[in-house]
């Protein structure tokens, strides 16, 4: 099987691991379920919850404890992308070929749903601390996955890319923050809990963790590139919208060539670092690979 | 002192204990945090970390691990309060007197600080499981703030409060699974987490959700009444909202006399149920006496 074919039938398996932790549409609040539900069955390369699995088994880890947590962290990932394409933020009206939650349920359900699904992820992840009440190992993933997400993670560069957007004045120091939390922290987040629940000694999770951090940045830089390189067609959301907005994006700073140089760079160097661990997973070394010669 | 004064005065204990988990407004993403605190230190009653603690105390609890749990469902209340004066939500210009978040911070900072709130709540009240690691009770408590903060919480009543808003068609059953989810949920989870962190037992705590529930729809019934009698400068947002909105309340269906009867009727199930208990706190009866009463 080929690398992509073996992606695509993990992000599978991912997704039916993680389908079954989302709420039943029933009850007199069935439309913010529904609304939450329509957002994260939209797909997507369920890329957090893989990595943390991949992670997690990497590190010899066998119990269903970690389900919640991918669970979890895609239905954060889900929330941001629902209060990204709002109007008042970035007012997209297609996400991944379907049309944005707010188009299809309007503002203000939309607005709940993305409230619901950040609320319902950690009644979730919360909910594996009485599967494993003796195991601290889930307070540790717990405090994690807040802090990644939160304002001194995805939330926190979400608010430097909100303050910066639609102007050109983005300095090189914003942006770096910008990439390494809006969408690195939640990277981060996914290989860090993988290796905490699996028993990774304090070592091998600052490994871990440098790695995740330079798969974050060649995974968002990546995405600059895609955005000038892609089709509409083939990314399910309108290419080219950076320059349009007059976006300075990491490719505006080093243009196309350097910035694809670097993407390389970055992902050598977070292979580098796994390979330096005793535990091996060939698998996540190869999707690394994938990921920056990814064309969406 | 007068009970007025009483309250008054532990209203600013409660404060004083809770202001000090708020995040310092530092960093890239200072304006967030700065929005974030803005919010929170708007003020008003304190109502739900006063309730948890005045419950705690009850019970008998001694530690300082309520103090996270405390300033957290604060920081869910104002959350909620942010998102529900958006232009797409209630579109609110005014709120305890001051200026709503959005109108001072722009619509999108908003979001991110509601969001932010949110999440900073969580890994605050996370933060409480490293601090007694062997306390199952932590746990327990971090469950119920997320479920009754979420889509079968608070975020379930916002939904339907949202879906028959602006219609005067919400059904009486609609309007009760409002009222018992949309303010009841957080004042149940302060009640509730307040005894369980205390060490109440299963039917201590069965009759302390009962007693909250009923608190719960006392205080938003008055509310409604509030909306109906009081002046603006007295409730320090517009008063008389709900009619100009063609909005249909509790007063809409059971007329203004029943439903002042209804608030007291309630209140003095929860006093007699409260009552019904080993452990006594005056100070608490004389709070749920004097909410019903209040005048905004």
């Amino acid at each position: 099987m080929d690398i992509a074919a073996e992606i695509a039938k993990r992000a599978q398996e991912t997704e039916q691991r993680i389908l079954p932790y989302l709420p039943r549409e029933e009850g007199y609040q069935r439309t913010v379920i529904a609304a939450m539900n329509y957002s994260f069955r939209a797909g997507g390369k369920r890329l957090r919850p893989m990595l943390m699995w991949e992670t997690y088994r990497m590190f010899g880890g066998k119990s269903d404890i970690i389900e919640p947590f991918m669970a979890a962290i895609e239905m954060i990932h889900t929330y941001s992308l629902i209060h990204d394409d709002l109007p008042a933020m970035d007012n997209d009206t297609y996400r991944r070929g379907q049309k944005t939650t707010h188009i299809v349920y309007g503002e203000a359900m939309a607005i709940l749903a993305g409230d619901g699904l950040l609320n319902y992820a950690y009644e979730t992840a919360i909910g594996a601390l009485s599967k494993e009440p003796g195991n601290p190992n889930v307070g540790k993933a717990l405090m994690v996955l807040a802090q990644q997400a939160g304002i001194y993670g995805m939330v926190g560069g979400q608010t430097v890319d909100v303050e910066t957007d639609g102007t050109s004045e983005v300095t090189r120091e914003q942006l770096d923050f910008i990439y390494r939390l809006k969408t690195g922290a939640l990277i981060r987040a996914a290989m860090q809990i993988g290796g905490i629940l699996a028993g990774a000694t304090k070592k091998e999770q600052e490994v871990l963790d440098r790695a995740a951090e330079k798969i974050g940045l060649a995974f968002q830089i990546q995405d600059d590139i895609l955005d000038v390189t892609a089709t509409t067609e083939t990314l399910g959301k309108p290419a080219g919208s950076d320059a349009r907005n007059g976006k300075a994006t990491y490719v505006t700073y080093e243009g196309l060539e350097r910035a694809a140089a670097d993407v390389e760079q970055y992902s050598h160097e977070a292979v580098t670092l796994l390979s330096s661990l005793v535990v091996k997973n060939e698998f996540l070394m190869k999707l690394i690979e994938h990921l920056i010669h990814r064309e969406k």
